[in-house]
C-alpha cells in the first residue's frame, strides 16, 4: 500500500466501499392502439430514450459496529436524488441490524429485489402503487434467524418521500409501521442453492393526514399511482389521486417464490383497506405472478439473510471467458425467457384510480455478473378510470443495457 | 495492493481522500407558545424531520505542493449544493497555505468549528446572521505559528453565497477582505490538552453594492438574517432584509475559549456597522456565551493549528469497547452537557431585523469517534421586529443522530 | 493493503478509479465598447466569478472486458448534470472499443480535446455551435490501427442534450449518424513526439425534427448557438434559434495539427448544409486557426490512439522541483503564449445566427502536470444578426486556475 494514488477514507475509524450502476433505457409505444387515450390530459405517451439509473454512492462502517450509506441518483439530470442514505448499528443484541435514515419499507418482494438483479425491467402495478419508489425516512431493524431459515424487517416510517426535498414538513408526522416476515423453507445447499421456497407475509399501517391544513403544511400521502410496469413521463396511467377523507391506511401483503435449477415461479399479492372519514371506505388491491426459465442452465441465487433474489452468475461469460490453463474462449452469455401476469385494483367507489392487468414477456441476455441487457414487450389494458383520463389496450417495448460496479 | 478492486485516484501525481457525514434531524415546536406570530406570512412553524447534512467528496495533494478539495451537499434533494470547492498550495514561504475557492469566511469561531464537533446543534444568531451559510468564493491564505501559539487567516472574497448558483454576475464584485487572528494563551501538553486558553480577534470590510442597479446584474449582499438557533422552513425569524442605502459594512468580532478538563467556556461578540448613503448608519451586533461539561470525564480537543475545536473521543465506545487482551465488554460512550446564551439586536433606526435572545440546553451522547446523537432543548423570544412579522416566545425542541466518515 | 482505511470498489469483478477537477474562472467585459448592444434584450454582459467546472465521478473495468463512467458536473450549484456517463466494451474484433451512453459526438478537435489541456479557456465559436456541449447519449465505435498511424470513431446519437433531463422523450428520434478519420502522418519517436502531424476528417447526417408537433413532445434540435470564446451569462451572442423548416443537416470537419518542439499550429474548418422544407436551404460555416509556442521548451503531447492532444509535463514544476540527491530547489513552471483566430458565419437567407470574427491572446502558465493558470484577452466583432439583438465590437479578459485529480 505503499501506492499514493490509492484512496483512503476520511478518517481511520472508518471503512469504505464505493459502488454504482448504469441502466440505459429505450421505450417504444404502439401508436396503433388508443395509448392516446390512456395518459391524463390526452396526450400520447411518446418514446423514450435516456437513462433510468445513473448512481453511484459510498457506504462502510465505522468503529466499532456503525454502518452508513450515501447512493446518489443522477439519472434525471439537474435533480440528484439520495437513494440509500442512512446511519446504522450491525451486530446488535435482539435487534441485530439498526438502520436511520432513507430506505426501503418492508414491503413488496419485487421493492426489495435491487434493480440489479430484478427479472423484469420495471416494478409490477401494485408494488409500485402501494410503495411509490420503496424508500422513505424511518428507523427500520433487520434479522436474521441463526439457520438462514427465517428473516424480518420492522420499522417506522415517515410516509413521504423525501428524495426531492430532503426534509419532511408539517405537524403531523404522518407514520407508518411495517413489518415483514420471510420464511425460506426449503433451501438446497447440496446444489449450492439451485433448489429453494420462500414465503412472507408483510403487512403496514399508515397514519396519513385527513385533510390539508394549510397551518399543517404537510400534503396527504394517501395517492397510489403508477406507470403501465414501463418508463412514462410524469403522468400516472393509474392514479387514485389523493384519496378524500383518507384517515388512515391498512396493506397486507403476501409473497412466494418456487425455484427448482433453471426455472423460478414467483407471485405476491397486496391488498390495502383504506379508512376515511366522511366518505366510504375503500379497497384497493393487485397483484403478479411470473416465471422464468434460463436457456443456458443458470439460475436465480436466493439470499437468505434477506429474503430477496441475488446475482446472476452466468456458466460462460459473453465475449471472453477465462478457462481452464490461461487459455480463453468465447461465450455466449446467460440467456434467461420470463412471463410475467399482473393485475390491479385501484377503483372502489368515488376512487377512481384504475383497473389494469398486464402480460409482459421478457427476455434477459446476461453478459456477465455485472452486466445484462434486458428486453421486455407489454401488453394490457386499462379501464374504470374517470372520464378526464381514458381507459383502453396498450403494447410497449422495452430496452434496458445495465452494469453495475 | 495486487488487489483490483482497490480504487485509485485518476492520476498518477495525485493523492485523494474520501469523506462524508450522514446528519438526521428532528425539530419540534411547541404551539401552545405565541410561535405562528413570529414566522413571515403567520405561518405556522411546523416540525421537521430529515436530513441536515448529507455530504461526501474528495481531497488530496497534487505533486509537489498543490492540494485540492470538492465536497458535496446532498441533504436538499434536488439541490444539490457543493461546500468546500477549491484548489490551493501548501508549504509555500510566508503565506504557508493558500486556497482559491469556496471556503470559510474567517471569523466566527463557531462557524469555523466543523459541524461535526460543534457543542450545540445549531449555530448563535450572530454568527450565522453575520456570516450567513459561512462560505464565499475567496483566496485565503491559512497560517501559523512554529510554537503553534498563533495562528491566522485572511483573504479576500466575493460577498455572494455561491452554493446555489455555482457563478457571481455582476460588475460590483462586491469584495470583502476579512482576517483573523487567534492565539492558543494556554495549551496544557503534559495531560494531552486537557487544559487550554484560546482567544481571537476578526475583521471584515465587505464593500456591498448599494442599490440594485438592473445593469449590474447582482443582487446586494447586504441582508442579514438567520434561523432561530433551530432548523426552520425558508423564513428567517430575524432578518435586516437588504438594507437600503448599504455602501460597505466594517464587522469586528472577538472571541475566547477557556478549557479545563471536561468543562469548557466559550463566549463571541460581534459587531457590525452598516454605512449607508442617503439613510443613517446602523449598528447590529450579538453574542454568546457558553459551558460544557463531559458528566464521562473526557475533553473536547483543541485545534491549534486552525484555532478550532477538534475531535472528541470518548474513554469507551458505547456498545462495545476493545479492551485488554482482545476481549470486548460495553461501554456507555461518553455524555456532555452544556447549556448556552445567546443574543442578537438586528433592529437599529429603520432597519427592523428584531431583537432575540435565546437559552439552549444540550445533552451530547457520543457513540464513539465518529458518531454521537444531540439533544437541544431551546427558550427564546423575538421582540423589535416589523408589523408584518410578529413577535413573541418560542421553545423548541431538536435532536439530531450523525456519523462522519 | 492491510489498511482498513482503503477505499473499494462495490463488487469483486470491477476497478475503479475517481478522478476530477476544478476550473475557477474570472471573466472581464470592457464596457467602453457597444457591447450593451450585443446580447439579447439589450441587457449589458456583466462581469463573472467562479466555477466553470466542478467536477468528479467513477469509471473502471468489469470484468472481462465490459468498462463504465460516470462523471458529474457540479459547477452550476443546485443543477448537477452527468457529463461522461456510459458503459462499454473494450478490446472487440473489428469494432475495437464501444460506449454506450453520453459521450462526445465524434466531430471537432478542440471539442474531443479534454478542457483540461485545451490551449485556450473556451472553445472557438464553431466548434461549440455545430456540437453543443459536445456529449450525445449514444451508441459509439472508437478504434485505431496496429502502428497508431490512423484512429477512428464513428456511431449514432440522439441529437438532444440530455445533460439536464436525463431522458429524451419525442416519437421522432432525432437521430444522428457521425464519424472521424483521423491520421498522424508524420510522429518523431526519438524526441519522444516533440514533432508530429495531424489531419481528420469528420462528418455527420442529423435527422432533426421539422416541427414542434405537440403530440411529439421532441423540441427541434436545429439550433445552433454559442458564446464569445468566453462565458455569459444565458443568453449567446450567436443563435440561429431553431431554424424554421430544417428537415436535417450535413456537416463536414477538417482540421489539422503540425507541432514542431515547441511550437504548435492548429486549424479546423466546419460546413452546415441545412435542408429546409418551404423555406430555402441554408449554409452556415466557421473555422480557426492558432499558433501556441512555449517559451520554457515544453511541448504539446499528442495523443495518437484517440487523435487528441494531451497533458503538458513542465521541465521544471512551479514553487518546488525535485532534483538530484534528494535535494529541491524552485523552478519556474512552463510558459506558453498562444494566438487565435476565429470565425463564424451563421447569418444566410432569413436565418440571422450572427456573423463573428475574434482574436484571442493567451498566456498558460503550467505549475506542474496537474494544475495551470490560463489568461486570454479577446477582441471580436459581431454582425449581421437581427435587429432584436445588436452587432458590435467588444473586448473580454478571463483567467482560469485549474487543477485536475
Amino acid at each position: 500500500a505503499g501506492d499514493p494514488t490509492i484512496v483512503h477514507s476520511g478518517t481511520g475509524k472508518s471503512t469504505m466501499k464505493m459502488s454504482g450502476r448504469v441502466h440505459a433505457d429505450a421505450w417504444g409505444f404502439d401508436h396503433d392502439d388508443n395509448i392516446d387515450q390512456i395518459a391524463a390530459n390526452n396526450t400520447d405517451e411518446a418514446n423514450r430514450l435516456g437513462f433510468r439509473r445513473l448512481r453511484f454512492g459510498v457506504k462502510g462502517n465505522i468503529q466499532d459496529n456503525m454502518v452508513y450509506k450515501i447512493e446518489m441518483e443522477f439519472a434525471n439530470g439537474n435533480d440528484a436524488e439520495f437513494r440509500d442514505a442512512y446511519l446504522g448499528w450491525s451486530n446488535l443484541a435482539v435487534l441485530q441490524k439498526v438502520l436511520l435514515g432513507n430506505q426501503k419499507r418492508p414491503y413488496g418482494l419485487d421493492h426489495l429485489n435491487s434493480s440489479r438483479y430484478n427479472v423484469f425491467i420495471e416494478r409490477p402495478f401494485v408494488i409500485e402503487a402501494f410503495n411509490e419508489d420503496a424508500r422513505r425516512l424511518g428507523l427500520q431493524s433487520y434479522g436474521v434467524s441463526d439457520d438462514e431459515a427465517w428473516n424480518w424487517r420492522y420499522g417506522v416510517f415517515n410516509s413521504r418521500n423525501l428524495q426531492d426535498e430532503g426534509n419532511y414538513v408539517g405537524d403531523h408526522l404522518q407514520l407508518e409501521v411495517a413489518s415483514r416476515l420471510a420464511n425460506t423453507i426449503w433451501y438446497d445447499d447440496v446444489s449450492g442453492g439451485r433448489g429453494y421456497a420462500h414465503w412472507a407475509l408483510a403487512g403496514a399501517h399508515s397514519d396519513v393526514t385527513e385533510n390539508q391544513d394549510a397551518n399543517e403544511g404537510a400534503v396527504a400521502e394517501s395517492r397510489f399511482r403508477t406507470r403501465p410496469e414501463a418508463r412514462t413521463a410524469g403522468t400516472r396511467w393509474l392514479d387514485t389521486g389523493r384519496i378524500a377523507g383518507a384517515d388512515y391506511y391498512n396493506l397486507l401483503a403476501v409473497e412466494g417464490v418456487v425455484n427448482v435449477g433453471a426455472v423460478q415461479f414467483v407471485g405476491e399479492y397486496q391488498h390495502n383497506w383504506v379508512e376515511r372519514d366522511g366518505f366510504n371506505d375503500v379497497q384497493l388491491n393487485g397483484g403478479y405472478v411470473y416465471a422464468s426459465y434460463f436457456l443456458t442452465g443458470e439460475h436465480v441465487p436466493w439470499d437468505r439473510s434477506s429474503g430477496t433474489i441475488g446475482r446472476v452468475k452466468p456458466f460462460q461469460n459473453f465475449w471472453l471467458v477465462n478457462k481452464c490453463n490461461g487459455c480463453t474462449e468465447s461465450g455466449w452469455g446467460a440467456w434467461q425467457i420470463a412471463a410475467r401476469y399482473s393485475v390491479a385494483d385501484f377503483s372502489d367507489e368515488d376512487v377512481a384510480g384504475g383497473e389494469a392487468e398486464a402480460l409482459t414477456i421478457g427476455l434477459n441476455w446476461h453478459w456477465n455478473d455485472n452486466s445484462r441487457m434486458q428486453f421486455n414487450y407489454i401488453t394490457g389494458e386499462i379501464d374504470e378510470r374517470t372520464d378526464l383520463v381514458g381507459t383502453g389496450n396498450y403494447d410497449i417495448f422495452g430496452a434496458r443495457f445495465m452494469v453495475d460496479f
